[in-house]
């Protein structure tokens, strides 16, 4: 088993990436769930599912075909980490 | 209590408006999202939540002030209602 990208837990089941991500207010959070939608297009993954607020995004990554989490899964998480953007915790 | 608009549900406590949109893949729901913004930009106000994935949006309207729905809270919901895009339910 991989270990998560750093901020990322595991959880199952199914197996999933999940992190929540705090911002300062709406502005942000929009911007942020922006670049998240454009790098979703770039590399034609998209997370199973986003809970947003105006000042929090929680995100859960699946295998796209139900099973195991890959490195896919796992690139795409550190990739999310990396956006730019106020994020906050 | 007013009657919600078409297709919402009265949820409590707080109170609040829900709805579930569908859509037939992840660029209609992308699309309806995006729109969905642009109207919270519009109109100053945003969902309390939004949770969705690649085929559905779930929408929490609440009170800006956590008392009472108002006009201005059935109001948006309308207005989501009538937002161009494939919703399928």
């Amino acid at each position: 088993m991989m270990e998560p990208p750093e901020g990322w837990e595991l959880r199952g089941r199914p197996p999933a990436l999940f992190r929540r991500f705090e911002f300062g207010g709406y502005r942000e959070t929009r911007l942020f769930l922006d670049r998240l939608a454009e790098l979703s297009e770039e590399v034609g993954m998209h997370p199973q599912n986003i809970n947003f607020g105006t000042t929090y995004a929680n995100i859960t990554l699946e295998a796209s075909d139900g099973g195991e989490l890959g490195p896919e899964e796992h690139a795409l998480a550190a990739r999310i980490n990396a956006l730019p953007g106020p994020v906050v915790s």
